[in-house]
């Protein structure tokens, strides 16, 4: 570990899992503003960071925390966040931030109430490529926008059915991180006018889904789709009255009009963390609903199509 | 009509359908705080009040309108209440608020910006026995809810084919009524758990739906029916500490523990008016997304179950 500052925010993790591993534990290894002091979690512990089995146990383990992280699945995100913030804790969301809108609508209220910082983050819009697309953006005519998101459920998800139950979101998954990048980048409101989703027999949600939305002037389409084999697809394109930009590889890639590819090393959950330290040092929330907001709006207005059953 | 204050407000009323000449119009006939100075309208007008095709149109009137009044389907409302609000009008909506969640958000955020209010109508929060609900639950302990709207599709929307069709809310339209209330009366967050619905074979939207849901300490359950006959059912009921209060008849009677029935006459859109009014002359906006977010959260948690085909 480096060296912590002395007024370094003292963090319980909740919820070891693969993204917890991947990306929460080495962006705090590195982060400096931040003291990992405790985890929770059902299942496992790390070494030499003081374990507890829940969230409860682990706000009553004297560990003096400024702040909870919470990694765990969405569904009981809420009741983990809501035991934070009532105990005056400032609380950093995984994406995405709850299971429904109302949740969220209600955690908000209460950080508001409670005087703590809440974040809802969408990693995403951290990649490289994303910052420079919005500055790029700004002033241009926009004039149309295609999302293409096309992955391979059984190679990303191996196994994990809860992604097609219902609250599952489906092929939404993956797909919210576009929404999270697009919503970012525009400059005027993103508002869906139609979609259409497949649902395989048996399932609640969707393999596949295609949004047709406008920004400002002009259209911007979806295509999402969770059976693509071979190579793998996470792009946005934007025409311009100043050409085509292009958002590859889930943001991490830049491509504008005569200018050379850029690209950088991936970054997003160490710019996560220190975002979290600044709101937290400016007695700030940032509570961005818009991408769910969308997938709702999707579930809402969607024509579904039912095709044929899908097994892992 | 009656005299009309001094610094009446000049009203635009947009969409001449059924809930216009039912609710909008006797509303707007015995409140002096307006003047109807203008319509639009696709079909029709009114006598000796000039009308128009469209809202552009009538905007562009000359008619020195301080606001407007949706009653158009949810479906364009969008569209139209930009439009009033870049004329730096005052809005008030019909429920449902716009076609979707994101549509609302960027109305609010532009009503916002150009220091115009906005005003999303929930009619049965006005219904006479919901304010006295709302005060006679303050500082119970509330253990339970049921809500039971159950009425007949046929009866009360004769050949609305667009209800059942992607957008159309099915069996909400009317439930939103029940989640408005609920929301206005009990007074923790109203956070589903979980939901299904019945959708016609062929068809978008529910008949029938069913949501578990969760409101401080208390179970809150929701049945939704749309092949009632018979009698029609729109009832709240809540178990408290003090015995149960029930809402009967979509909020108009209230029945509380050892006191008469309380009933009086509808002056839901006669409120609605007054509050408009209110907030107008106090420069502020009233922008309550709660109750279609619980529907948006159901669609995106529920199971579906397909039913057979249905014919109006």
């Amino acid at each position: 570990m480096t060296e912590r500052q002395e007024n370094a925010i003292r963090l319980g993790l909740v919820g070891i899992g693969k993204i917890a591993r991947d990306q929460h534990l080495p962006a705090l290894a590195s982060d400096d503003c931040f003291v990992l002091a405790a985890t929770a979690s059902r299942n496992a512990t790390l070494d030499q960071i003081p374990g507890h089995a829940d969230i409860t146990a682990m706000l009553e383990g004297g560990h003096a925390l400024d702040a909870v992280s919470l990694c765990t699945p969405p569904d009981g995100r809420h009741a983990q966040a809501l035991a934070a913030i009532d105990a005056g804790l400032h609380v950093m969301l995984e994406k995405p931030p709850a299971a429904t809108l109302s949740e969220i609508a209600a955690l908000a209220e209460r950080a508001r109430a409670r005087g703590v910082t809440l974040f809802t983050t969408w990693h995403s819009r951290e990649a490289a490529g994303v910052g420079p697309a919005r500055a790029w953006l700004t002033g241009k005519r926009i004039d149309a926008v295609r999302i293409a998101w096309r992955e391979d459920i059984r190679r990303w998800h191996p196994g994990q059915e809860w992604i097609l139950a219902p609250g599952g979101f489906g092929v939404f998954d993956p797909g919210i991180n576009a929404l999270s990048i697009a919503t970012a980048i525009l400059p005027d409101p993103l508002l869906l006018e139609s979609a259409w989703m497949d649902v395989p027999e048996g399932r609640a949600s969707p393999l596949a889904a295609g949004l047709t939305m406008r920004s400002g002037g002009a259209q911007v389409t979806a295509a999402f789709d969770f059976l693509q084999t071979g190579p793998q697809t996470w792009d946005i394109e934007v025409d311009t009255d100043a050409g085509m930009l292009r958002l590859r590889m889930g943001g991490s890639i830049l491509q504008l009009p005569d200018a050379p590819e850029m690209q950088a090393p991936d970054r997003e959950y160490a710019r996560l963390y220190a975002r979290f330290a600044e709101l937290v040092a400016a007695g700030e929330s940032d509570v961005d609903i818009r991408p769910i907001q969308l997938v709702a709006d999707a579930f809402l207005l969607a024509e579904r199509r039912m095709t044929a059953p899908f097994a892992f």
